[in-house]
């Protein structure tokens, strides 16, 4: 997420009550996660095992728990729970806008496009030209929907991200990294009813262009599909997956999260996938493999008792 | 799809630009897919090795992109691209009509209905006596809903059925075909929560008297599922899928297009129907197989290490 | 479910038409299932090998139907059908009440609890503090929602038990168990865009404290569901079964009723639990063993070529 105006890093300190270390002249232009930052990002770490990687990212200002060396141009905001104070400036700048009403004042809705009863379009929206949103679909703030786009009833983009910290010694153990991200539908895509887009945590849940959901699915947050993908029903796709263009997934196909699917691939139905799958091939199974291998090892499982017999025969020659 | 009243081949011919061959005084009614037609019916075909099929069916006006022989009695119309003239036809007939409330004054609603707030009753849908309809559900134009139904909140009736063309020379690959079927729900059916059910693409779907859903169940376009069926949550049915009666399915069952379960069939949870099932059996796993080899298939995987070993055995003797 | 106040026995005898057999002067607190009745309580039997559990069981008040010796101090109600006996009492002292607007005037709604545009929330529903509630969820009659709970849109809380008895002898077999349970969402409980929530029968189903569920979740009638659990998207959970506190699902895994998931176990993605599981373990498969050996399983699968060609070879030698 980007700031409406740089945010000079003092204040950033002061609002969070951290110490700044290196660099006090830094602007602040957004706040990502880590796999999001570019310059003039705010992000934060609070594992030892991740502080190098993440003073050394593109995010020019770290929130962290430990007091270490700077590198030169950059800005520590040392801090005790860097989740929490992340979470602070995120509520700060991208603050829950209640509705009043169903399609807000602060929505931008394009020519052609017809909004059918009973759909919710939050603050912020934008919608492009020649849409039709059927009855009952929920668009939470922020969303951009393209031209050309068909969402059919029942679907939800935009709710937030399934992202929490556990602190096993509380009472209430999940902690919610709130998300400040958005989902994009590029045009000519169309959804089918009852599925879920969400926002990502700080960045874009992508659908490509001419990309074609079936009804039931889900798409976890900050997941980029590619263009003229195809997706049956009832297909999971987990957070920050990447999935390239022309991709079929066919029916419950599950797929993890933070991994990538290459272009052209095929998922048989029903199929797991755990890892990342190169494109151009057709897979089968939970967990996934090439789909002809996967096919030869279901006919080999029938053929156990045959080899249980030729073992005892050899036995007894 | 039938047409309200009969249509002049000639005109159709005029209004999609195709060169008209065999009969010029054919009168269409309707406009149907090559498995749904009946004699009056407009039909198309753009795959060579299809059109000995269509021009054989019961279709009485084929639209086809080659000159080829017409049979006694046929109409052919002749034209580049049949899959967006019957797109165009279907537009026509069967025009998107917005709505402008949430209950249509074209619906007709019977005694003893009663609908919660928040659902979408669109244009020309017909509900019996004695439904409960939950707040939050859609149902789209040209529905139909018997006696004793009840719906549960946030379901979907009569969204798009999940169908394109793919021609892979345009940017946008995938070209919707505009369906025009109904969805129809007989007598005493209960749906979950959640549910959606895709209309026909010419034909209809058809949920079956005194068949239970649960929640979050996906119907394809133009399944025909039987009386007295009980799907439990999260089941998957194709499209065009004939599920006959007393069919059960368990939890996340996942059913391919295109085949039949027969009568009082039994699939357990979570298996996967790739094709089609003998009635009166009970079936597990994905792809699915009979329940009991398929349960002696999981005992016999965990032998295989005891196999191993006797091989291993048999080799050193 | 309990009655408001103390029901006379022999109004209940003469209400279903029943003979009264027993304590006459009983009163009956409330009606509920066999697996959550307590003193006070009408409960029904049908079958003969659960006589003995019924008549034995905590319920005051037993629907049978056959004359048998009653146990001291309790009622027999004796009718030819008690289902449909125990579905009149139900209907009487839990009626459907219409909802002419989203928001009943007999909810009772906490103070900073915000409630967006499209939702509905039924008669008699308790929702606590500081809770956002998103657009087009569903609340149905009876639901209790804690405080600090986040429900995504599209959610639907509260819709009937999907239980039914069948009658193969009528035309239509599945008759509805009318139920009167509620949904119990306890405080710091986060639900994601459209998944449901269905009542119990007669008890309560419970989402614990602190627990996380991501999108398109079914937890099905009765379900107890711990505290601080995390469910990935698509997860199914059948009726009454039991997850203890801290339990971690991952997408898409069903989970079959009547069942329990001990503390702290973690189901891998798409696994299938048809029985209890112990606590403390990491599980994989469908249906599901412990992770490790599964996954050896797998690599087994793998091997049958391998020792196929050893027993080849052995013959030959």
């Amino acid at each position: 997420m980007k700031f409406e105006k740089p945010v000079p890093v003092q204040w950033i300190a002061d609002f969070i009550g951290a110490e700044l270390i290196g660099n006090k002249e830094q602007e602040a232009t957004g706040i990502n996660e880590i796999h999001k930052v570019t310059a003039g990002d705010i992000s934060f770490v609070d594992f030892e095992k991740y502080y190098s990687a993440s003073i050394n990212s593109a995010a020019t200002i770290i929130i962290i728990n430990k007091k270490i060396d700077c590198p030169d141009g950059k800005t520590l905001l040392v801090i005790t729970d860097p989740f929490s104070a992340y979470v602070k400036i995120v509520n700060h700048f991208r603050p829950f806008e209640p509705a009043t009403k169903l399609i807000s004042d602060s929505a931008v809705i394009g020519k052609g496009t017809h909004i059918q009863p009973g759909v919710f379009v939050g603050n912020h929206v934008t919608i492009g030209e020649n849409c039709l949103i059927h009855p009952n679909v929920t668009i939470y703030d922020h969303c951009v929907i393209g031209n050309n786009v068909i969402i059919h009833a029942g679907c939800v983009l935009g709710a937030d991200a399934f992202y929490f910290k556990r602190r096993r010694e509380r009472e209430v153990q999940y902690d919610k990294l709130v998300s400040c991200g958005r989902v994009i539908v590029e045009d000519d895509v169309e959804i089918g009813a009852g599925s879920t887009i969400d926002k990502g945590v700080s960045g874009d849940t992508i659908i490509g262009k001419g990309t074609k959901l079936d009804n039931h699915i889900h798409i976890g947050h900050g997941a980029v599909i590619g263009k003229n993908c195809l997706f049956a029903a009832q297909v999971g796709i987990g957070g920050k997956a990447i999935i390239e263009d022309e991709v079929i997934l066919w029916g419950q196909v599950g797929v993890s999260k933070d991994l990538t699917i290459g272009k052209g691939a095929i998922v048989l139905a029903q199929s797991g996938v755990p890892a990342s799958l190169e494109g151009g091939k057709t897979y089968f199974g939970s967990p996934v493999g090439e789909a002809k291998p996967k096919m030869r090892e279901l006919a080999w499982i029938k053929r156990i008792p045959e080899i249980w017999e030729m073992v005892n025969k050899n036995k007894k020659d």
